[in-house]
């Protein structure tokens, strides 16, 4: 870049960038400073905008990723601290099942108010380690900060057999897009604890308790598919895959992006798996239950994409939703329910900007 | 622990705490609670308090260190972007050097405020990259995220031989002590940079202008000991090791409380490298220059531990200096420079409490 080129940008700001602009410009620069050192070419890595980053360990990956939380962004106030401590290990631990990798062990880093009473400490740390144990792993270490505000840090380690990992990249024309599960339901339950007191007083007179107690344990208490992730890669038949934390439309466009080729992806409205709850909840809210599937993310429920002829076996082994279809027009769309076909943006919850 | 046992606990904060002890109680939770999984067991853990972590991976270990830094605890207020960014690799990296690990890969998750210029994300990405490539590694991930302040939560990933990994535990009596390189240099410029402005007008008019120089390139621009705690595993002479984060004193109570016998450690004030420009500045700043070494971090430097028959061998290799000796008193003791033997305080600069 010649000083020439950078001036128009001496005076923006990150958040006029945005998330995953950002993490390019980072990797990008990366591409062109990479070491040389023979050791970096034999672990050389695989992908660099995955949902973690690979490393090649022989007839494996190692298996890495990296998410950090704060209070004031990722945590409702009605979180408990045990909750927090479940959610980063959940947040990590998605992003490996997204790649079917087994987890090996996890380390967090936390940023710890200096009034923070020691019984929240315990409990976060009893939320990461009954996490990690459900996940079958151990934590294997970490470091404290004192910081404004409470700030845990995690990652977490895997391993992939190299045939089978699954990957951004590799939808093809004709496959099956499907999800692992019910969109908008954390989304609800957020939009739910987050609404003003008088609307949620309203709310809690008038949802059936059952969806109350459903949408809330979804956005407080979310689980990462990880079975699902290792189940789908060792079957061989899936072409790509992603989970999703930003909403359906955001993980559309991240599968599209990553194909080498001129693919595009066309979701049917009708298929897209919102259940009872959300509809019920999405009219308290006043807003539209499609909405809270494809612009809101937490439900980390896998996004694949699997050729038709497989589909069928792979939805005899668990639950998958067929939502659309791969194509070859290179651009995003969904066919409302009255057939006609609109661009679908890949707009999504961004975690800045 | 009964419900008894943990009432005392209810109204206490995590400061009163302090991080060592925090990390502790986290880790003897956890050893508590590992998962019953073959493959955990396959890849079993060796050591939960060191350094980094280590993962079994046949005849190697996989190493994992991570490292949370803050604007507002990590930050001098001159530090560049450049440097910053720089000073998060180096901080992980470190902790990969006291084992004797060559770095693989590094992961970066950043906490960015809103309004921070592009530019400075930039320079940061640019120190980050810089230095990545300095110790033969590659950025390999990470994720961004809305903060109020500046957060870089760096994790670094290395390989090291089983039979040549430095550990904290395996002093032995008679071993000498030893460092890399001058302490306190670093602590000299910190102090020099966060005087108030009237001191440092002062300062910067009598300190000698090579001094000044030294002294906050050790604090803006600190280097990790890579090169040389890799020597010194390959070696298999050294008994323990460990990095200087938190000062002399601290890192030698971490060598004594890894070791399962009951080793002990004494120093020799008069043979801790201190150098002319941290005399210097330790005057004109009023402070003691030997609590600028034992009491102050940052300096990055490794301190060891080695059989008397061998540091001969190793200090011809590289700069070494001896400071002590592990002994079976099982306690941590200087002699002055009156050749008296007074108690050693294992206390140092914690990041939290």
């Amino acid at each position: 870049m010649s000083s020439k080129d950078l001036k128009p940008e001496e005076n923006l700001k990150v958040s006029s960038i945005g998330e995953k602009k950002l993490i390019k410009r980072l990797l990008s620069r990366s591409l062109s400073l990479q070491p040389n050192s023979p050791f970096f070419d034999e672990f050389s890595f695989k992908s660099l905008s995955d949902d973690a980053a690979l490393l090649d360990m022989g007839d494996k990956y190692l298996v890495v990723t990296s998410d950090l939380l704060l209070e004031s962004a990722h945590f409702p106030s009605d979180m408990s601290p045990y909750e927090k401590g479940v959610k980063v290990v959940t947040v990590n631990v998605s992003d490996l099942a997204a790649m079917g990798a087994q987890p090996l062990g996890f380390i967090l880093s936390w940023g710890l108010p200096a009034d923070l009473p020691l019984t929240d400490f315990d409990g976060i740390m009893e939320g990461v380690l009954q996490s990690c144990q459900e996940y079958g792993m151990g934590l294997i270490g970490g470091d404290t900060n004192q910081s404004d505000e409470l700030i845990l840090s995690g990652t977490c380690l895997g391993t992939v057999d190299k045939e089978h990992v699954l990957l951004k990249e590799g939808a093809r024309p004709n496959d099956v897009v499907a999800v692992t599960g019910p969109l908008g339901v954390a989304a609800a339950g957020l939009e739910f604890l987050l609404s003003p007191p008088t609307l949620k007083e309203d709310l809690i007179k008038h949802l059936k308790p059952s969806t109350q107690k459903l949408i809330i344990d979804h956005a407080l208490r979310p689980h990462a598919r990880l079975k699902e992730g290792i189940m789908l890669a060792n079957t061989g038949r899936v072409t790509s895959a992603t989970d999703i934390t930003d909403g359906l439309a955001s993980e559309v466009g991240e599968l599209v992006e990553a194909s080498p080729t001129n693919v595009g992806i066309t979701l049917f409205e009708d298929s897209i798996p919102i259940i009872p709850e959300v509809e019920e909840a999405a009219a308290a809210l006043d807003q539209d239950p499609l909405d809270l599937a494809l612009y809101y993310g937490e439900d980390f429920e896998l996004l694949l994409t699997v050729p038709p002829e497989d589909f069928k076996y792979l939805k005899e082994q668990m639950e998958l939703h067929e939502v659309g279809v791969v194509t070859s027009s290179g651009s995003m769309e969904i066919i409302d329910k009255a057939g006609k076909t609109k661009i679908l943006e890949s707009k999504g919850y961004q975690h800045l900007g």
